[in-house]
């Protein structure tokens, strides 16, 4: 996709976490995979202004807890490193042995303090790193030949299909302000979080607290709505890195840019979000759930993830079925009370259920529209004025064949 | 399997509805379905004392609002007549007066006053009913031909694989009571309740109030522990009808053999529950997780069904793949809090997880357990006494081939 504007924010589909000014990023392959690249990092040219939200997984893995840790000491941190294949999960005493090891070694090849340094991780759970590997690994990441973006990106995927990447530019005070963002699913995504990592750069200029609250309220409206299988991993994370060296006047809630600069953020995230979602495990398409007229945030957050978490919703979307009463059914067991009479169904254009009935569709028309690669789910509640909407993807034999064998 | 003898229950697995005295059923193809039978009826003597659950999705099908208000006018009902292959479901005022038709059809053909007459269906959402067709059947089901048991059991599938049966026999005050029952599952599967219909028959003569609070207590333990595939229907129910022609002295909560009969009514509803997941769509395995040292049965209860609703460890176990690593994730994220270092969980009778850590195992030996039909996974919390057990199946590609097209 071509550089887009959207009001004041130009879309950059194909830049990431270097397009914000004093950010580096590389990967190589240490040896934790059989061959793909397993180790990344991001590296500010300054200590950044950090926020990160975490899994609400009661077993949050080692690297998650070192990372918390070390970001809680001045809310800054410089770099992050990151491998894939092993998500040094339920690896007790050893596994936070690990990933303190980790994050030492980076920051040592840095010359930087060591809690500067976010450490997180993603692959399979329960297994020790190979620490020989990885401790060689980083001894050697920084070197010029690994030090690409590209590298980056792919260092950290797991069962992903592509890499995940947009970019977007806003002016604050006349400055450019670029945000970037490079992300990985894509099972085990579910609200809250998924082993998802997704990682913000920007160079804005902005104070700590007020891009924590932006981070965790964008986050419950992009990265908390994606569904792939109703899993929600022990590793996942997303960390926001703001180094200022756009040279802005320091953003806060207050100042008259924050909602543009809160918008940028937003489209990073959902487009990330979306692209989890998109390329969750043997999906073929994006499905997009849209919920209106609830009487409450809540409420349209519950409801569409209801939708976008039903299986049957799922393969009648794989399988072009314009199957809407699995719709119908996945509102009705949502927990949300819901007026039969007031509710309107729509799949895409196609109005399918109104007044408590089935509406009459041209079977074919709707089957055509279900064989798009983006799918959309309208839902009217007539009950307020609040929506939603919740991003996810059909369910495939291909899904089933990654999980039934992924480990083994 | 024989006969078998649990405590004082014998249990006979080869009956079900017509073992208790006075009852016959029977079934037919009326033209609802291509080929397969898809009407059915059981029928008492005498009016049975009758309790039921439903569904607690918002879109209760219309013979399920017909059947709650006709048991509501005296608690007794002398005969279900059920049809497959069209939920009647999202159907409106047509639907509604169609269900008041089968009912009407039913009773007249009977003899039997309306409100005698319990009606269910299951299949299809959002289509009418085929009237002329079923209105044809209801005419002539009670014909010779179509009076045999079989035909019931077989007239109430929709995609199930198999019939699903099981009676019991008590003595009450040195008569002979039995229990039998007939189900049919087998998508949309969860607590609490399923597209899934349960008719339990009994000659037990037994007060009304205690036969409800009894079927609602193992419900609770049984039919809504088990889960398919996590989308709870429109049209579930399970039904007990009790027409006291075994003679005994009425059955009350004080009566000294009530526990007696409780556990065989439990144990019906387990079989028959159980039978049903196992026919899962797709399902090749039952799987059956058991929850103990929880401080509450409803934490017990949540994290097994947070366990057995996993499309990860569902695929897992399909794949043979002991990834314990899953069934850690789903009871972190399960919303019960849990103490890591406390927590044991064994897949069979091979440890996995303990002290926060995993076990060592040899990965032939786990690989090989889960290759039988029934896998069992069992968590101990150590936080108190309560226990639950929750059954469910694996995730495989027929589960999404039956449901990419069941429709169309």
């Amino acid at each position: 996709m071509p550089a887009v504007s959207n009001k004041e924010i130009v879309v950059l589909e194909e830049e990431s976490v270097t397009l914000p000014k004093g950010f580096k990023a590389g990967g190589m392959h240490c040896g934790i995979k059989r061959k793909r690249l397993d180790l990344g990092y991001i590296v500010s040219e300054v200590p950044a202004t950090v926020a990160g939200v975490y899994t609400t997984n009661i077993f949050q893995a080692a690297p998650l807890l070192v990372t918390q840790e070390s970001i809680a000491k001045e809310n800054k941190i410089q770099a992050v490193i990151v491998n894939s294949g092993n998500a040094n999960a339920c690896t007790g005493e050893q596994g936070l042995l690990d990933a303190f090891e980790m994050q030492k070694g980076f920051a040592n090849e840095l010359g930087i303090e060591e809690h500067l340094v976010a450490v997180t991780s993603t692959g399979v759970i329960g297994e020790l790193l190979p620490m020989d590997k990885v401790k060689t690994g980083i001894n050697q990441i920084l070197q010029t030949k690994y030090a690409t973006e590209d590298n980056f990106k792919n260092a950290i995927l797991t069962t992903d299909t592509c890499i995940k990447q947009v970019a977007v530019q806003v002016k604050i005070n006349g400055k450019t302000v670029s945000i970037g963002g490079a992300a990985k699913g894509s099972g085990m995504i579910h609200p809250n979080m998924a082993t998802m990592l997704g990682f913000i750069t920007t160079d804005a200029n902005i104070a700590h607290e007020d891009l924590h609250a932006a981070l965790k309220d964008i986050t419950n409206q992009t990265f908390n709505m994606i569904t792939v299988d109703g899993d929600t991993s022990t590793n996942d994370m997303v960390l926001v890195l703001a180094n200022g060296l756009a040279g802005n006047e320091q953003l806060t809630k207050d100042h008259p840019d924050w909602e543009l600069f809160k918008s940028g953020l937003k489209l990073v995230s959902e487009e990330l979000a979306k692209k989890i979602a998109r390329d969750g495990e043997g999906a073929t398409k994006l499905v997009e759930v849209q919920v209106n007229g609830a009487y409450s945030h809540e409420a349209a957050r519950a409801l569409g993830k209801s939708i976008i978490s039903s299986n049957l919703v799922k393969t009648a979307i794989y399988g072009t079925d314009p199957n809407w009463g699995r719709i119908v059914t996945a509102i009705g067991y949502s927990g949300i009370p819901v007026e039969p009479n007031a509710l309107k169904v729509a799949i895409g254009p196609y109005k399918v259920f109104e007044n408590g009935l089935p509406c009459p569709f041209v079977e074919e028309e709707v089957k055509e529209y279900l064989e798009l690669e983006t799918v959309k789910i309208h839902v009217e509640l007539n009950q307020g004025n609040e929506s939603a909407t919740a991003w996810g993807c059909d369910l495939t034999y291909d899904y089933v064949k990654i999980n039934a064998s992924y480990r083994t």
